[in-house]
């Protein structure tokens, strides 16, 4: 039996270390948000499986919150020097992932295959999926009418523009990646990682099919509030959900989920949502979700996978 | 008034660097070969391009031949433990070079443009010209039928299988960048440098309408023999040329660029072709044409622009 995890980022991934504590790490499937996906300097960088398949891997630098432990910049310095963007930092070690997966693109091979390729170079165990193997790309529109893909809104306007509008680009064309449908479907359990609901979680369930595929589990779908207290523990979650018109907070997601999500996971500190949250039909979790080290990440794992 | 200079990589480099010291450097234009472009990992790579630039900018790595000096190789070192392709070795400052070139090309720069900024870049004062903006590649047939492209060949192979055909794909339909054919009409002289004739020098002459830029300046362009006492100063030139049919001497070189070249310039290892080289109709001048160190390259430019 596989738990399967819809993942976003940095949240996910410690999600997913807690879980490969509580059952075999080759149990797990992570089903993979390809919105973020940028092409730099003809590089294709999958920003969310990167950071999944580097946490898995023990390699994650928690210094920077992305990419490799270990790194250099010897690149990036270099391009500076004679004028190039360095907008989108990319170190030295995590640049080899980058030619890697844009070589085997190139030649042909899918994007799931090359994620499988460079997971099993990791010595991840996992199995790690892209949402989709086609072009989906999350576009935000501004208030004042830019529009933006979304790392040009996340790193390089570092989320400090006020967004009127989100959209899935490709997204009505786009397949589940071969596998996908089938994770879902055959899982023990379907965990929705708690990240950003709008802008990680919402371009997976944007593939068409993979929402269903959730709706056809919900009594064994559990989500967790990335929202604590009002905040997103990381990232802009918190304003994106008010500037889109919802209520940032753990009821404001849980009301996202409602038809896909059986159980939803709340912290301690919102307690006073339990009610509001049964209300929508859901069985609601109350307990520490702080993943803040590999122990505490461990402990909401279990509380997760014994529900 | 300008010096135009054909160019392949290392043998042109250095007689670039002779002639910056027999003229303002920004009086010297090299239209330069890019039949041995390759694309990897995604990203476009011009060897001879950059080898003529980084010459110039006092960067040219003398140890490995090519690339940069004060190089590292991290990114190549991770994308070896990662089972990546690493035959074609890019080192980390290198690369700057390439991600820069690919990022612009992507975004519509034609490759002359980002040529141009990338030796700016570098502090270069000389144009630097691609031979075209299209796609030329340079495919080799081997004895046994298989088809390789010039770094396939050159590198992968390490120019050790037997070749029976040079093709230039695409310069049928491609056109001299802009500048070029100006470059070749307005010159003072037009110099062919020591380069290989069959993979260096004819690939830029395959660009319609560059050969006959040449040959309308004919009794202004000087050629310089990169074969010395039957071998090539470095590469597989004696050996190709042998392969496709031609004498591996200066005689045989000389033959290949009747009806272009005025005047030939060959070692004094060979002077007793002279008489045979004067026979195609061209002068033929005997000096020393090892540029071995700064020095030596100064004195052949000298020798060249006297002419």
């Amino acid at each position: 039996m596989v738990l399967t995890v819809l993942c976003g980022g940095v949240g996910a991934a410690r999600l997913v270390t807690g879980l490969s504590q509580v059952v075999e790490e080759s149990a797990l499937c992570c089903v993979i948000n390809v919105g973020d996906d940028l092409v730099v300097h003809g590089l294709h960088v999958s920003p969310d499986i990167d950071t999944v398949t580097y946490t898995l891997a023990g390699l994650h630098n928690e210094a920077t919150g992305w990419g490799v432990t270990d790194e250099s910049w010897r690149v990036m310095d270099e391009l500076a020097e004679i004028g190039g963007p360095v907008w989108f930092r990319l170190g030295d070690r995590d640049l080899a992932t980058h030619l890697y997966r844009t070589g085997r693109l190139r030649g042909g091979t899918s994007l799931a295959d090359v994620t499988g390729e460079l997971a099993r170079a990791r010595g991840v165990r996992a199995t790690i999926l892209p949402a989709t193997n086609d072009v989906l790309a999350t576009m935000l529109t501004t208030k004042s009418g830019e529009r933006l893909s979304f790392q040009e809104y996340f790193v390089a306007r570092r989320h400090d523009v006020e967004v009127s509008k989100v959209e899935f680009l490709g997204a009505a064309d786009s397949r589940p990646a071969p596998g996908v449908l089938e994770a879902i479907r055959d899982a023990e359990q379907v965990i929705v990682a708690p990240s950003n609901p709008l802008v990680s979680i919402d371009p997976i369930l944007a593939v068409p099919g993979i929402a269903h595929a959730v709706a056809s589990r919900r009594d064994d779908v559990i989500g967790i509030s990335p929202i604590v207290a009002g905040s997103a523990i990381k990232g802009p979650a918190d304003r994106l959900l008010r500037e889109l018109g919802h209520e940032a907070s753990a009821l404001g997601v849980a009301r996202l989920y409602e038809g896909l999500v059986g159980t939803f996971v709340i912290d301690e500190r919102d307690e006073s949502h339990k009610g509001a949250i049964e209300g929508l039909g859901m069985q609601c979790i109350v307990t520490d979700t702080m993943m803040t080290d590999r122990g505490r990440a461990g402990a909401l794992a279990k509380v997760i996978h014994d529900a």
